[in-house]
């Protein structure tokens, strides 16, 4: 859609499916953190460290300075809403040290900001700073990247917010993205247009569009929106790159003088978003429950014809994630994950040689069906594949036509290119994503693997190695069919808890953090609201090729991959073998939102030892403990032992610490 | 699998997710029909009529001679189980009289039996027979045709139906399906194996495998284990022509003396096996939910996104039911039947231009997305596709390879090939199955469709009358995914009730009858069970080609179209125009086991008037009490009125059903 042309029914209330009215009237519920209960008045300000980088390993200084912030501790009771009391953490670094000079240079004002964390109203505030006076805020909201079920709650949770603090405020939407946002086509969220839209899947009611805010351009007509239309806050609801986006915007507003907070939310269907500071996103859930729904159901259905191999290919970008999820969830035979396939330098033959292998060895205990999950990104992930692909995007880039790409191939990709059907060199052929990515949603990986085992098991029939019956594959490409899918509970409830921490963060003046809630894999009532600085997340990588070329050594939020050593992987591997055989498939049923099931979580969220922010703020504990213990005074045994245990920790730490250790620890 | 290779997993008890095991925990209700609390003793034997047609348009004589049943009306208390109640109907005809020959001289031992009323224990049961001794029997069961959701319930019903009326009686599951019919391989179905596959999607209980009882082989192997087994009844579970083979099954083993009873069951996800006896099918109702879920889930991302055109094909065969009764619960944007296309001779051109009118309506009004679905079986509604397909499949049965096929079309169908793509034409080459039709569920369609489409629009582009943006089309085929998915509370209760139906059937000693349960629409507690010969389901077709010449003219149980004079449809073309424009997409959502939606039926089958059996009754009823208000003694006017009107209603039904008046009627 052009930024011309915006559908007139964003919006409008529709008709609605029994099952949709019902999910319309349920209400998420709020941690404890929301302070929903306490009426308040008085206004904060921005923290005063807001565009200068508090010092390195130093706490944060606490702002405080303002008359406006009521002190830690008493809560002033007239006034509209609630307050926002919320505690500063040290100031954040990147994760990899050797990453920081360069994030730091390129974000002057946004890096080295402190973790923000959200405190419910019980808890000890005496670090706390008390936000209690709401004026009238301007807050714009745009969804910026592929729809991810759960994110019109983001955008509810906002709302919500917004009016209890002080219902003159307004929300105000992006109509069709970037675009919208770019050419200032909006709509007033109100409770009218949200009737419709609550728990309710896709993006629909404000649409989103192609979804970059990174030119010149693009970066200038947003800062004229936000001021032309006044807006305290802009919160950009997407993924890795929406949110490197953001804080790229976060910078360049802090640099320019615009008042205009940015907020980001991880919201993103492939679960990529995935740090520190973030544990989940917001539709990963839904996604890998709906793919688990229908992945057990073709298990069911292979078990029951006992004919077909079905290849799965699973949408979810470069990572595997939902695979991995997927294939906990419903215990399908085989799953061959990008990730593993990198590391282990698999080409296209080996992964054949290997599926062949199971094939093989299914037939020898007269099984002839089965069922294996690919990753849409798998095609990236093989070495050869991805060496052909730089070939073909850099002839893209040079400006050569797809018709004569083939011819000038390199001698090694040309046989490869010959080597593969016809089917997929057309797909190979199609020109990058704007993030020099392959097409991964059209690339049939599936087909191609289906076809080359079936031609390798022919070649095994004929030489007498494969003693069994005729391999027969169908192929399924699943991802359009879930993203659109009303969002299950849990994502509901995370999506509309974070939609009330951008309030959050924007009343603490904040600027290019992200709304983090994390501890998520234990009861609503222990989640812990939060936000970290989007520089924090960023990573440097210096391998970029082709149309990024500009922008090697440019530090971003990159997607995770699946981790290796993580304990969902293991999980995985430990059942590896009687998946395979033993066809323990599992049928999760579909989404409910009642009864059994219904509170389910994403299993990779609840097998990982997550909450590092909790765990950030615990180790604060334990300093302000050996201070308390170690006083002046205490006796010169005390003081002894003190000294020789840091001084332990100080050695452990720094050499863990030390980019050499990381280094050798990626060759582990 | 071949018949010597039998999964040993087979009704293993298995590990199930948590909805899985709550499902397994549900037991649906019976209608009031089964007695189940009234204890009997004494033995039925077969009704006096069975193997002998009872004369035509008279009543059936009740089969009362036997001192094993009970005088009607006095129920005996003692003994296991409960009685079963039945009362015999008319003989029953063929649905078109001019079939009836040939349909008698095909089947003359199982044409023209009684249709079947299992009464409900408050019934007036004057001339009811009641059947109170229940014997220990040994039945066989097998699942014959793809699998569809619900086929386990069938089992688990008449199981339960089995051990209520005598815990001694067997229940026997062939292996592996009819193969394992052929070739002896069984497992007795007991509560235990039952257990984890109660309410569950697939036929992996007992599995099925390439389904036909046809061959004179097949049809003596059949008879064999019948007899070698001792079953007093084989339960055969399946499609259209699986219950044709049952009814031939029947007449073969009335003919020989094989006292093994011939029961069919109505299951099969395409909807196609429906008529004046059979309202839906098992399996039907998950499959167009799970199918609607995702559909709708598309049509939201489609909403979001707003720049793809979704082609969706739906499994379903020939005909177009599974994608009318979508159509109806999530609002697509166009839908094209079968059906209409046959009706219309509509050639792929048509349709093409038709599709393309529709996009070009949209973009006027700023739209460059939209939902399309396509019924499997189109390709075979298409005039001239169907004609290339019948001649391929022609120089199929005289041998030509498929290389050299293409060498060997007519002109025309030659010049028809060769406009197709490269992949469509691989398709169409594939053998046809066993009952001639093309492989469907390998024709991509809906490929073909949306390329077709594309070319158009752009040609339109260049000339001018197209001012849109680009056309970008996603294809996805619905089928396999839903076809293992743990079935609907509707199917569950219906395939469970007509498992009770199969015991009362072999309990009254029939042979050749399919189990029926009317009045579908309304709650269970008014649901009709009963039984209908399946002769009286058959037509004669005249139109056969290719391997199935030898069988023109043969009577059998043909799959039903969609009605295009029916109230669905009406409903459908009353809403198509803001079907195409407005964009009223519906979420039904997930299948849901609980909650709002949980009780919902297939929208097709409630706005149909339905209960034919039911209404075929109450004429009975009708002409009961014209008899009791006529009766001598009456005055001159009331018997002068009588013969007036009834002289009146004769003319009427007369030239109603002459075979003149259906072939005027076919004409309009």
């Amino acid at each position: 859609m052009g930024s011309t042309a915006v559908n007139s029914d964003y919006g409008a209330t529709r008709e609605l499916s029994a099952l949709q009215k019902e999910r319309a009237l349920y209400r998420p519920e709020l941690p404890p953190t929301n302070l929903r209960s306490l009426p308040t008045f008085g206004r904060a300000e921005s923290p005063g460290s807001i565009g200068s980088a508090p010092p390195r390993h130093m706490p944060c200084p606490i702002p405080c300075h303002s008359a406006l912030i009521s002190p830690a501790g008493s809560i002033l009771s007239t006034g509209w809403g609630t307050a926002v009391r919320v505690e500063y953490g040290d100031a954040t670094i990147a994760a990899d040290g050797a990453d920081a000079h360069v994030i730091g240079n390129a974000f002057p004002h946004t890096y080295g900001q402190p973790l923000a964390h959200f405190l419910p109203e019980a808890a000890n505030a005496a670090d706390a700073a008390i936000i209690t006076e709401h004026p009238v805020v301007r807050v714009g909201v745009v969804f910026s990247g592929r729809q991810s079920p759960g994110g019109h709650n983001v955008i509810w949770g906002l709302h919500d917010a917004l009016s209890a603090h002080n219902p003159s405020s307004k929300l105000i939407g992006f109509l069709g993205g970037t675009d919208g946002l770019f050419a200032q086509k909006t709509l007033e969220i109100t409770e009218e247009v949200l009737s419709s839209y609550k728990n309710q899947g896709g993006y629909d009611m404000i649409g989103r569009t192609r979804d970059q805010i990174r030119t010149t351009e693009q970066v200038k007509a947003a800062m004229t929106t936000c001021q032309t239309l006044m807006l305290d806050a802009l919160v950009i609801i997407g993924g890795v790159t929406s949110n490197t986006d953001a804080a790229q915007l976060a910078e360049t507003f802090a640099e320019s003088k615009c008042s205009t907070k940015i907020v980001g939310v991880p919201v993103t269907l492939n679960g990529d978003l995935k740090n520190q500071f973030v544990e989940t996103t917001v539709g990963f859930d839904t996604i890998c429950k709906v793919n688990s729904q229908l992945i057990s159901n073709i298990c069911t259905d292979a078990l029951s014809a006992e004919k077909y191999y079905y290849f799965i290919r699973l949408m979810g970008r470069k990572a595997s994630h939902v695979a991995l999820e997927c294939a906990l969830e419903s215990h399908p035979n085989m799953v061959i994950l990008g990730e593993e396939v990198a590391a282990s330098k698999l080409t296209i033959s080996d992964i054949t040689k290997q599926i062949c292998d199971a094939v093989q060895a299914r037939a020898e205990n007269d099984k002839y069906h089965g069922v294996m999950l690919i990753p849409e990104g798998l095609v990236e992930s093989i070495p050869e594949l991805y060496a052909l692909l730089q070939e073909i995007h850099g002839l893209h880039d040079k400006g050569v036509s797809v018709e004569s790409i083939s011819s000038h191939l390199s001698p090694w990709a040309s046989a490869l290119f010959n080597f593969l059907p016809q089917f997929i060199r057309k797909q190979l052929l199609l020109h990058p994503e704007s993030d020099d990515s392959a097409q991964l949603s059209q690339i049939e990986i599936e087909k191609l693997l289906a076809q080359l085992v079936e031609t390798e098991i022919n070649k095994r029939l004929e030489e007498g190695t494969y003693k069994g019956k005729k391999f027969n594959a169908i192929c399924h490409f699943f991802g359009y069919q879930a993203r659109g899918a009303l969002p299950s509970k849990f994502d509901c409830d995370y999506a509309y808890v974070l939609g009330h921490v951008c309030y959050h963060i924007l009343a603490a003046g904040l600027n290019g953090y992200m709304a983090t809630v994390t501890n998520l894999k234990n009861h609503l009532v222990r989640w812990k609201c939060g936000a970290a600085p989007i520089t924090s997340m960023m990573t440097v990588k210096g391998w970029s090729r082709g149309p990024a070329a500009t922008q090697i050594g440019k530090p971003a939020v990159h997607m995770a991959s699946v981790d290796l050593k993580g304990k969902a992987y293991e999980l995985l591997r430990q059942n590896s073998s009687s998946f395979l055989m033993e066809d323990i498939y599992k049928n999760p049923g579909p989404l409910q939102f009642e009864g059994p099931g219904a509170e389910a979580k994403p299993i990779s969220l609840c097998v990982e030892d997550r909450d590092y922010m909790g765990r950030i703020k615990q180790l604060q504990e334990y300093l302000e403990k050996v201070k308390c213990i170690v006083k002046p005074g205490c006796s010169q045994d005390v003081l002894k032992a003190a000294l020789s245990a840091m001084a332990h920790v100080i050695e452990l730490l720094t050499i863990m610490s030390s980019p050499s250790y990381s280094g050798q620890a990626a060759t582990i």
